[in-house]
């Protein structure tokens, strides 16, 4: 190895280690910290942060990849690239870093801290007006932010290229289009038939060991391994990666419904999976990671949804559930099960929504952001234009903007552009599956078993092992032979929903 | 606040925040980290310490430190002498970090992390030979460290100096020598009453919830405070500080053996009370922890002996332990309950000692590490001198090296002058107590009572708060009127053990 790429390596480890120890840091605050630990382990944060900063955007950082591109292009890189990839993937993060300077860093920063603790009190009273002023102070923020990152005309290009790699306001925004064009009559035909499907069997008393026992049971049975990984509890679940050999996931129990626990765990044990699947030799670099926020929520989705609520899932492993169970589920079968997890209800809360409805709720999200943010829609009329929202695409309104504006985190990020990944996730997710049962046998005849190792090999081949070496657009390309569409997923879901619900295709 | 001052501060909490950082990582690792994360979290401890060490010894942090103490001499430093007291640990530190260059520190800690390696694998098969080697290495590497410290003719100073500042080695032999005469005969007298104290009762199978709630219920008591702070389960029970206000212990579940959780909880208890209350001002500094690790070590042994192997400590807390575990402990008595624990027994290792014979325990690898250090012992004639040593001391020999010489981690640490500060705690430990009942009566009260409150204000004033701002010398010889001496753990232990075992004082 050359010694001004071992230079920049090493640097490069340096970093990648400080950014490993405050995701460490934040999983201790999630899931052990006393909350009394707060104002220390912020300040303990905020100091790896500004290390982090500092090396990612010095003037010696820009030398050192310069000297390191320069040796890579000198140099005969064996067989596959790797060393290309990373001085391509350091100076597009080091370019983007640079547009931000360290005092607009930390006034970004120490605003959404403030507006965070504001949005917590004003969720809790329903008082939109308290936290108002302050979304205000943000959507200026993303504003100068959209500007410092630079865009051909769509600020909103600058902050979804934060999330997703290449993606554009317009391609995601005509994807949207469709599925919103799709889905809506769906979920209306779908309300014609109220008493189609029945879930009242998952809202019962589940103790939580029980729920417990079944989740590591069942996320080690999709391929979660607990040898590298770790199954935690917090009250806002999510997956981290102090490594591919130790990647933590987390969920949360409630003793009287089966679904966040069950089909929470499984979610993120598809983070998990794909965290645990990057190439070994992408270690301490940020390739050592997912492509886009997009394609990691895709392998949380597909494990969730197209493989955790399918029908064969269920035919193999409901038995197990019911052995866990036997007063609650001795009276169910597979299929009913397999019916009430799927059941289609439109709602107000995004993160309890069903597989078909959640698109749509992160539709809304889309559209509000991208209209604060061009100044069509002042933050003042912002409750009154989610409410219209939600009554035109799913016929419901929030009682007050606790259920409604106030419910989500992102916005006191701030995070502009980042719902969008959700949703682009479901669609990724369906396109993946598609084409992996179209080119490998293997992944159906394991599906149908209840088996995800065939699915998991292709994975693995076409997404896992490269971490971030492809852009989410190469990647997709390069798996499925076609760029990112609304018609697989739609495919999909036209498919099982017309059969749950007897509605004609 | 000087500018000077203010930049010198910022550099000490950047330095104070990355130990920190380190710190949750290693607690992090001993609670929850799957084992095959382990390479992943060595190299992020590594950076974390290679950034901290160049950080503490760098020519520009040793020009901070001068212009901050000019500074802080140039001004009036309000009524207490904080900023000189930080200037002068500052300099103290930054003297000693900088005698050892960063390839001896790198050196030391490849070693030793080797070493640990082979020293785990040796203890398990009982087979010193494996390990003399590195032994041999790291008695060299210590004999190294102690020249680069430098010292005036006795080696050993120098690396005591590293866990007790001003301590030397002559002053803890004599104090050591005085503590072995007397506590030798004692240990011997008890011997002849092999039926005095029964301790079957603590033998039993108690289920580990109940162990769990108990030992909750009982740190609470003692003092420890759960809203700061956290008790998790280990292999190697240990106390840790992220901050005053996030302070986790740790602790071992038995399942057919109440003492290991019960008197480990109530150690790590005692330091975490400790930690919990330095003063705030402290924090983010290198005051902000214990005087030293025997004044750390006396506030653990205080609450697990002193306090936790009373009488009417367990007067009143028998009947909800008994409340716990009724079948186990239905026919016992509150007095028969402190006579079980605190039966007498030469025993081969040092972690399940009583609490009279454990000084000897010390004694032993104090004298050992001495002669090694002098070049008086050869590594391999260790295993001997350790049996030998202990059949004076103790009248038991170990049937393999794995009860014997194997037993501790330390020497692989390298850590020589560490294992004296453990009886050092005792001794400590013994001398605050008596200061503390004469100086205020609210101690016997409480104490009397089965309550810490009296001495915790009386701990919190003379020890807790002034975290490391007085030398172990000064704040012994300000709380308790003398220097540290042997007379009264003596007293305490002939007075406690002769009403035991009925023995003539």
């Amino acid at each position: 190895m050359h010694d001004a790429y071992r230079r920049l390596l090493a640097h490069v480890n340096t970093v990648h280690d400080l950014g490993k120890a405050a995701a460490v840091l934040r999983w201790d605050r999630e899931t052990h910290m006393p909350k009394a630990g707060d104002p220390a382990r912020i300040e303990q944060l905020t100091t790896l942060r500004r290390l982090i900063h500092e090396r990612s955007t010095s003037d010696a950082y820009g030398d050192l990849i310069e000297a390191g591109a320069a040796a890579v292009a000198d140099t005969d890189d064996g067989a596959d690239g790797l060393a290309a990839d990373l001085v391509r993937v350091l100076r597009y993060d080091f370019d983007r870093a640079r547009r931000l300077p360290e005092d607009f860093v930390v006034r970004m920063a120490e605003t959404s801290a403030r507006a965070r603790t504001v949005w917590e009190s004003a969720r809790a009273e329903a008082d939109f007006a308290r936290f108002r002023p302050w979304l205000e102070r943000l959507v200026d923020l993303q504003r100068e932010m959209a500007e410092r990152y630079g865009h051909a005309g769509e600020p909103y290009d600058a902050l979804l290229e934060g999330y997703e790699q290449g993606a554009t306001t317009a391609a995601v925004r005509a994807v949207f289009d469709a599925v919103k064009r799709e889905t809506v009559p769906l979920v209306q035909a779908i309300a014609e038939r109220p008493g189609a499907v029945d879930d009242a069997v998952l809202r019962q008393p589940f103790p939580v060991d029980g729920q417990q026992a079944f989740a590591r049971h069942i996320a080690s049975q999709v391929g979660y391994d607990f040898e590298r990984g770790h199954l935690g509890t917090v009250v806002h679940p999510f997956a981290t990666s102090f490594g591919r050999d130790d990647v933590r996931i987390t969920t949360r129990w409630y003793p009287d419904d089966l679904r966040p626990a069950l089909f929470g765990t499984l979610h993120e044990a598809g983070h998990g999976i794909y965290e645990q699947n990057t190439h070994p030799a992408l270690a301490r670099t940020p390739l050592a990671g997912g492509a886009s926020s997009g394609i990691h929520e895709s392998q949380s989705r597909m494990v969730e949804n197209l493989v955790g609520r399918s029908r064969p899932f269920w035919r193999a492993h409901f038995p197990a559930l019911q052995r866990h169970f036997p007063a609650q589920l001795g009276a169910c079968d597979a299929e009913r099960f397999y019916r009430a997890v799927n059941k289609v209800q439109p709602s107000l809360i995004r993160v309890e929504a069903d597989e078909l409805t959640y698109n749509l709720h992160i539709v809304l999200r889309f559209e509000l952001e991208q209209a604060m943010l061009g100044g069509d829609l002042a933050v003042g009329d912002l409750p009154a234009a989610w409410n219209d929202g939600l009554r035109n695409l799913l016929g419901v309104v929030p009682p007050s903007d606790r259920e409604g504006v106030l419910q989500d985190v992102h916005w006191s990020g701030p995070s502009f552009g980042y719902f969008p990944t959700y949703a682009l996730g479901n669609l990724y997710a369906a396109q993946l599956m598609e084409a992996a049962r179209a080119q490998s046998p293997a992944v159906d005849a394991d599906l149908e078993a209840g088996q995800t190792g065939g699915l998991l090999a292709w994975l693995h081949d076409q997404v896992h092992r490269h971490g971030r070496r492809l852009p989410p657009a190469e990647l997709v390309q390069r798996a499925t032979g076609a760029p990112l569409g609304h018609t697989a997923f739609v495919r999909y879901a036209r498919a099982k929903f017309a059969d749950l619900y007897g509605l004609h295709a």
